[in-house]
């Protein structure tokens, strides 16, 4: 078979050649003038991405390492952490407000499902105040979409923090930090920012930094304090990924260049097509369409095979790569990335790849009938 | 729209990443050993994809530049040629023999249709003999490949030499140049060897060797004589394309890790399923199955809209590139090129492409009937 691999996992994502062209330029100093001002730059692009006057920053880690750095900045050890938890991402977080020391009460939504504000409600009349809230925007391994804008609403006339992990949203779908009342945000760079992993971006509200400068929890790599302190002079505390940030600042530009509005209208009909493909084909999904994501689709085949004989199909006989499910729901689901460098027809690909694997494995299908469903849905122009 | 294109024009070709990759390393002198290594194990590896134990050479130069070292060495003016036309690519190969001053029999087929025997027998016995006999194996003009087997059979007990076109083929079909008796072959980078334009490769046979050593045409670039001098220390008698040397030994190598008869096999079903799509939609194609080719296809609309419409939403709404008719096809031809770097996959999101474009054009179509099709065809197992 032709060695040609096609990425449909929820990060990472495939690489825009323009960014891997970028990557590629000669290493400079990261103390010198030419990384400062290309460092200046690429934190303005990400606030406009971010729609956030507020202070942000790049670090050198993953997505989790970016989350760690919203904990370890906000959590003294003792406090109250309310973490709101519709997935595998919302119990990481959780848990690392507890590996900080917070006392955590976790508010958990069946996996599928989203935040539901009544039980937020309840719980804070019930057992708040709490000093922080979590929240995943875009919940990876269930494919849903939390409302932050509700959450944010709520919370802002409140003394708690909204930390949110838009990691596999950020540059994908809108996301008003601002407008939500959102304190740290967190994204990676391996999912809708078209990169490899190993960068991390945060948002700081003025309303965060007297609770991180009052923190006195152990943190060093992850300090957002040293963060700040060094990008006064557009700097970084510690040695960046410089040929990262060669590439953050290629996609940036791809995003920018394409249009905020066209990026989350791209994302949302990626999503919508996948759905109708998955349906035309029988296969349950597992989120509900009014909270589905628009990056990522768990598709729940409900078949007498597991997903693992349809991955091993789709990688050894197409060189497709799905992702599985994670947590409780491992070898039960399909989950279909859409995000970043992923167009419309890649999206066809991806359900023409997933039918002939089902009819493969056997299963009684109507071959073609998801890519037709999927075609129909495209056709439609755009709003 | 998100800026990603997908390239589906009978050369250039999509670049594998390992391509790029091999590209981008450090110039050296190709004066030095490293160089001449490389060069030598470049030209095993072709001899192996071109089925020979010819001598062979890799010019820095494009597939009609091989195509004019073929004429430049063989042609000495005054020579008796017979040109067997079966398209646009045919014409340029017999245009060539007249520029050097060789009188040239043309035999034309209709454009679609393959070289006819009896009609070469016909020419042959009226007018022979001739000193060269050019042909085209894969018409990348018409999508049609015609039998050099026959023809080399024919004329292996002549003294005329077979001179033939493999540019749009070479790398993809099963082209035996010394059980075919083929005297001089060529072909080009930029088809289905993967690699950006810029090389073309040439075969040439011991009883080619006289002819060019006696040829007294004009020739200095494209002297084979001063490539064979300078091939004795592996080395290139003007300076090389090393990139492009670095590329195609990459390029190679993954053709033969794949296996000639899987890469032949791919090409056959990518086509077969090309067609069987672009029936399922209804489109008429310019070529009959029994001659069509595997590396391209025409389709042949026959629509109240132009080819230029429908090209048009290809690349506007979706960044699809076919190309479009030649010469006496221009306007009324979609060719859709399947070579290479290419997958049965890819050969599906094209149809999806062709069909959408189809639909949005107003032209009532069953939207996904193509890819269906398609699918259908490609779920056969391998033979």
């Amino acid at each position: 078979m032709l060695d040609k691999k096609y990425l449909y996992t929820p990060g990472p994502t495939p690489i825009p050649p323009q960014v891997t062209a970028a990557m590629a330029r000669p290493m400079i100093g990261h103390r010198g003038q030419e990384f400062a001002g290309l460092h200046g730059e690429i934190v303005e692009k990400a606030k406009v991405i971010f729609q956030t006057t507020n202070d942000l920053y790049v670090l050198t880690t993953s997505g989790t390492g970016g989350l760690e750095t919203a904990i370890a900045n906000t959590v003294t050890p003792g406090d109250r952490v309310l973490a709101l938890v519709t997935g595998n991402f919302g119990e990481r977080f959780a848990k690392l407000a507890s590996t900080y020391g917070g006392l955590v009460t976790k508010l958990e939504f069946p996996w599928g499902t989203t935040i539901n504000m009544e039980q937020v409600d309840e719980v804070w009349k019930a057992k708040g105040p709490f000093k922080l809230v979590l929240a995943t925007h875009n919940e990876t391994s269930t494919g849903v979409t939390n409302d932050i804008a509700a959450l944010g609403e709520y919370f802002a006339n409140t003394e708690s923090l909204l930390l949110v992990d838009a990691v596999s949203s950020m540059g994908a779908m809108d996301i008003r930090t601002d407008e939500w009342h959102v304190d740290i945000m967190v994204t990676g760079s391996q999912k809708a920012l078209m990169l490899p992993p190993g960068l991390a971006l945060i948002s700081v509200s003025p309303k965060a930094w007297p609770i991180i400068e009052a923190n006195s929890g152990v943190r060093f790599y992850f300090s957002l304090l040293e963060a700040r302190k060094s990008f006064d002079q557009c700097n970084t505390p510690w040695t960046p990924a410089v040929a990262l940030f060669y590439g953050l600042d290629a996609a940036l530009d791809l995003i920018l260049a394409e249009g905020l509005d066209n990026v989350f209208q791209r994302h949302a009909r990626m999503a919508a097509a996948v759905r109708a493909g998955a349906r035309a084909l029988g296969l349950g999904l597992l989120a509900d369409d009014s909270v589905a994501s628009h990056t990522v689709t768990a598709v729940l085949p409900d078949l007498d095979i597991g997903t693992d004989t349809l991955s091993k199909i789709l990688q050894e006989d197409m060189g497709v790569m799905f992702a599985g499910g994670q947590g409780q729901l491992r070898g039960r689901l399909l989950r279909i990335g859409h995000m970043g460098y992923c167009s419309e027809l890649d999206v066809l690909m991806a359900i023409a790849a997933l039918e002939m694997a089902l009819y493969k494995a056997g299963i009684a299908i109507d071959l073609g009938a998801g890519v037709k469903a999927a075609e129909a849905l495209l056709c439609i122009p755009e709003a």
